[in-house]
């Protein structure tokens, strides 16, 4: 079967486009340089809805929180779901709505920096728009980029999305304690994501039980 | 806590985006008339990845393919996995990659009709690429849109996604059967839809079990 390719299709204006990835990149830059100014190591978090970003987030913040100053940046399309359940944990969280579109991008990440106190601030996590496809495209500046899998989302996710897999420098393949129920192999995920990335740190995980949370901040090194 | 709005912001060209939609809005009407000419009916299928929208097509292909001459789109950024799933159902399947893109347009669906012989044609299912944010901006010409959300999305994935469920015809709430491990309520999410959309048609199912398919036929009314 011979696929029809998007590529070349009339109605899209690819030039602007590469010029609005460009423009973004630079101020990925901008806001890499503000962090590196304040010594704040800053984790760029991205997967699909329901894959438990907010968890992971709120389990590295129970083992980090004593250590580190905390803040988070929290994407979402129109509600505060995600930013109020940080907020519980007394952290500060700004929070990013971008209505109909489907990723964060580095402008976005400039503004909320501003509401930060970057003086006293150690770790950012950002919590991306959850989205497999289009935050891949839009560096935000950060030193690192997380993807969350889950097990639920099925056997062929890694296959179906390579970009971001590309993109990321650690994996957390998550929800590992329904990988029977689900009939997915978490190893046969990881050999997708091998496949990709050869360099990628893979760590399985159960994030609300905390199971995996160490290695992942091993992984994240600091 | 007073949000972050993407709205305005200086990096996109707000005029060209409309600009794409409203061209992509003309060809959605050219191919409805195309496929009204030829009388068959086009049903487009959106949702998350691992949702359950292949297992889903499969299911209606089952029960439908003595009645229907059928064919599917199949819209994915780069493999043919679902494209492979169902012509295994020996239906007439066409691929439509979108390398990068998170949708599929009216365009593509414009070139994907060329290759159906659409006079002996009754039913096109469209299988939209795996997200709940970006197909939602994209009407392709179908006569009726399906949204397919899955219990393993969490209790928050209709709430964080209006959009979509604002456009749906029928909504398919999927792995009911795995709504308890997941501790997540379908008559919460249904709830959930309601709100943002009270004229549309909610069906419980368990796509791969066949449960709920013929009431998902009746809701689509063929």
């Amino acid at each position: 079967m011979e696929p029809i390719k998007a590529k070349g299709r009339e109605i899209f204006d690819i030039e602007l486009e590469e010029d609005l990835l460009k423009k973004n990149e630079e101020l990925a830059r901008q806001n890499r340089k503000s962090l590196e100014k304040y010594k704040v190591l800053a984790i760029d978090i991205m997967g699909s809805i329901g894959t438990g970003k907010t968890s992971l987030i709120k389990s590295l913040i129970f083992h980090l929180k004593g250590k580190y100053e905390i803040g988070v940046i929290a994407g979402d399309l129109t509600t505060t779901i995600d930013a109020d359940r940080i907020e519980k944990e007394g952290i500060k969280v700004v929070q990013v709505n971008t209505g109909k579109e489907c990723h964060l991008d580095a402008n976005l990440i400039r503004k909320a920096l501003r509401k930060f106190d970057l003086t006293s601030l150690d770790l950012l996590f950002i919590e991306n728009v959850g989205n497999l496809i289009c935050p891949a495209d839009f560096p935000l500046g950060s030193h690192r980029r997380v993807v969350v899998v889950s097990v639920t989302e099925g056997p062929w996710m890694v296959r179906k999305h390579p970009y971001i897999f590309s993109e990321a420098d650690v994996v957390v393949i998550n929800k590992i304690d329904l990988a029977e129920a689900m009939k997915v192999s978490p190893e046969k995920l990881a050999e997708d994501v091998y496949k990709i990335n050869p360099a990628v740190r893979i760590i399985p995980a159960n994030c609300i039980a905390g199971k995996g949370i160490k290695e992942i901040i091993q992984a994240l090194s600091f």
